[in-house]
């Protein structure tokens, strides 16, 4: 018999740091990665904010919320080329936005002058994607499909890695791990949710977990960014867990914005809009003060 | 067949704002109550703080206790006489503070001058305890002991209803409608985490429910408070978590404070200490600022 | 410092089992309770199948479901008289099968000649359904209820403890430690559900947890029930999980009966009618015999 | 606005089963797919079940197992070679067993006379793994891979969907649904383990969801399996939940099978011996008849 060391993966232990994920895990207490992406600090004071569409709807609605974001002060434009569907049924919206969403965006970007994120879904866009944005962002779905984390990697690009809504802390750190071991140290953790058995609405199917981002920071040195707009599903919930995501610690925060949320080609429900946005932007920083930290 | 109404529970509905908790719900979507508990606001721009030990130890501690946390600006004093047991084996140290619990935590309020709030657990107790403190607290596990609620509720005494740790919003809030329903309106909601399928840590067994403070505050017009003592189970993350509710908007927090917390008699892993609770205290005034709120 | 010994309650340890429910838990591997109550025998080779429907809702239906339930080879007629409601709003059907359920349970019981199980709630009442009945029936949403523990195991009555939704194992036996302790040991365990992310209905709340069935009897030398109608709470899912529930070791099954299900005054969705009824006890029966058990 | 049909995920509609998964849903209440795989009927009377090791350990170890599951009634050997494992450090074990893995399989299989399932994780395997086995098993880290999903679907062989431990039952069918859309009909859905709030053992991180048996099968015509093994990871409990899942209504078991359990080279806690599982055979069997089915 040799079980004694068996577990199951639902807590961190010091074995795990040690020989699961030594990457990943501080090497002191005080351990805290810092990192540039154009021009953007990350793991420092500044928290930075990632703001956009969940569809690049058209070109003209990317490049009028980049400019929009950008003078409220966000530091990376985030919108969705290539979205994963949880059904093979794609409306002709979704079809056209794919080639097109990853130039539209990249335009927007050169025109505004704000670096972009998006998500990267299949092996084969990778190329496409890391030649044309700052951040790949890896779904929650994706989040264990390890061959496609250790291509990702190999691009050179920073990644940020969104937990998978059943997912624990262990399997997190575990998968960037992959990622850190392909020699690629610029990798940002986001929150966005995770499964729970009551949510608050019949409309929503996840709960923003903010105990994981000092959970996270305890163990590990890599920035923890959070997404509300996800994890909430509902437009007035996005401002305080905004603000709560900030008081937490979070080392970054993306946010849902649209022009007009309620025809929003996806998710309606959660997006706020341009004077939101603008008017959370200006709280989330003088939250941010008091805590040594700053967004503007 | 009937069966067109059905619903399982686990959301509100319009039509369970009407007919089963029409006393805990909004009339108007600024609705808020407003009540005063010995002096101190809740429902306006002030948010009251809880704090407090676990356990009522002994006629010292509790007052060496009050005095610090009250210096620190707590608006209440926490501490518990009456403690609900998973097993029936008590260790002596319980069952000596029960009724003496009362009367020390009662000494110490009027030799410090600071309300208190306690656990109520029999109905056998509840006019011994309602007579010596200010707000009644009934914890999770009663939170559905409906026969219970009612006879609290009759004391007239000033009720904190905590969440159960498996409670759906919608039983929390036909929880409270029952307290409402015998003319006692001084009802405080606390969220003290709920049961997930991953907590962070293996000595953990909640996860802090931030979310639930905007919607519960989406329906009901009472103040819902964030106890993130119990709800982390871990002294670090009290910190992040306490300011993280303060930016959700919560009307009041609940923290547990002992002097010395690795030795506390119980949970000695939560509590924080009188400097961590001072420095606090200072920093969640300072959230509250641009939030139109304050603490001290 | 003392905190190595500190753990959550996720997990039955084996200080647990000594000195947190030493009642509860076995002595030896093979140890399991055997008793009778109103000559069924418990913990044997025996599978007593409680029926009836949810609540006590005539004299007449009820008499009618005793005969049916009997007929068909039920050992116990279960029905509700006195049920915990969510909100404090009753129908006035509630409120007139109160006493009178009681008394028209009891009159049943004894025209048919079938022993009775009902649910007792209020402390007040405890007495008046211990002369009544053969099991007091403690709710899910009592199950932490300390002093009503007591107050039951202290009538010497048989006693059927139903695990809360959001319970652990642990917490469950905890609680029926409660009961041994006052020298009761007539002590039926019942699973009925518990909360989890995703159900598969729009009208549930809870998934079976059959699993617990033999990690409970891992542990604990009680017999272990299932109630698969509130756990379901979709009539055509009763039958397999009935079914499931004998196959997994469940030492005893609870199956909601009514004579028109879709018209049930409460949860119409999941009784099953006479026929079913009928057909699913012959049914478990065949299934209990390869493994050496027997319902008929 | 057009926010009215919007709805979370948890449930499914009637409009899913319509515009989500035609292909996975029911045309009609008994409508039931009925295929060949390897001359084994899927889908009708036959209880098929798979079984072998977690690992393929050697050539000689999977031969052994072979023999022994197929002299004990076993209609498919199952046995890992590509593994996904949560961290990048794989220990030489691990390595060595990949394509050789498919290579001792696929030579036990021709030996023995069994067909084979073996778990395909990188797209550039598929090949490689479509020629030797006849079933390809997509993991539940890749349930919603879909480009993953398309490519093995595209191969044109018989595949098993394991569900996420975090999926709702919607999530699960619409991946299904992804492979039906390439005209591959022949899809085995498998269960094998939830995300919950409780498990019953520190060892344990799953609970089994046999309620999404008869819930699966309401909706869709596909064959769903149970896999007791990887669920529980506890051998004790493994053949319990097994006879429960046949009670269920189960169309499929899959059991790990180890000739010496605890020096298994991967998850020691849960494989059975052959002696167990000849007798589990059996038993399983004899619960079948009753049910109108049959494995042996």
């Amino acid at each position: 018999m040799k079980i004694e060391n068996k577990f199951p993966g639902k807590d961190v232990s010091d074995e795990d740091i040690k020989t699961k994920f030594p990457l990943v895990a501080k090497k002191f207490p005080e351990h805290k990665s810092k990192f540039e992406i154009s021009n953007v600090e990350f793991g420092g004071s500044k928290v930075p904010v990632f703001a956009g569409p969940n569809m690049i709807e058209s070109k003209e609605l990317i490049e009028d919320i980049a400019l929009n974001v950008k003078n409220a002060g966000a530091h990376f434009l985030r919108g969705g080329a290539f979205k994963p569907l949880t059904f093979p049924y794609r409306s002709e919206k979704y079809n056209e936005t794919r080639e097109k969403g990853v130039e539209w965006i990249s335009e927007a970007s050169k025109k505004v002058g704000i670096p972009i994120i998006t998500e990267v879904m299949e092996e084969k866009y990778i190329n496409l994607i890391a030649e044309n944005v700052d951040i790949l962002q890896i779904g929650s779905r994706n989040m264990q499909n390890f061959p496609f984390l250790t291509a990702c990697a190999k691009t050179g690009k920073p990644i940020m890695l969104k937990r998978h809504y059943g997912a624990s802390l262990r399997d997190w750190l575990g998968a960037a791990e992959y990622i850190l071991y392909e020699g690629n140290e610029k990798v940002i953790l986001c929150e966005r949710g995770v499964s729970v058995p009551h949510t608050h609405k019949s409309t929503s199917r996840f709960l923003i977990d903010l105990q994981v981002v000092p959970a996270a920071q305890e163990i590990t040195h890599l920035p923890v960014v959070v997404d509300p707009s996800h994890a909430t599903f509902w437009r007035p919930w996005v401002k305080p867990m905004a603000l709560a995501s900030i008081a937490a610690g979070a080392d970054g925060v993306m946010i849902e914005v649209h022009p007009d949320p309620s025809n929003a080609a996806v998710d309606p429900l959660q997006p706020i809009d341009f004077q939101e946005f603008n008017d959370l932007m200006k709280l989330m920083h003088k939250i941010c003060i008091p805590l040594g930290r700053e967004i503007l």
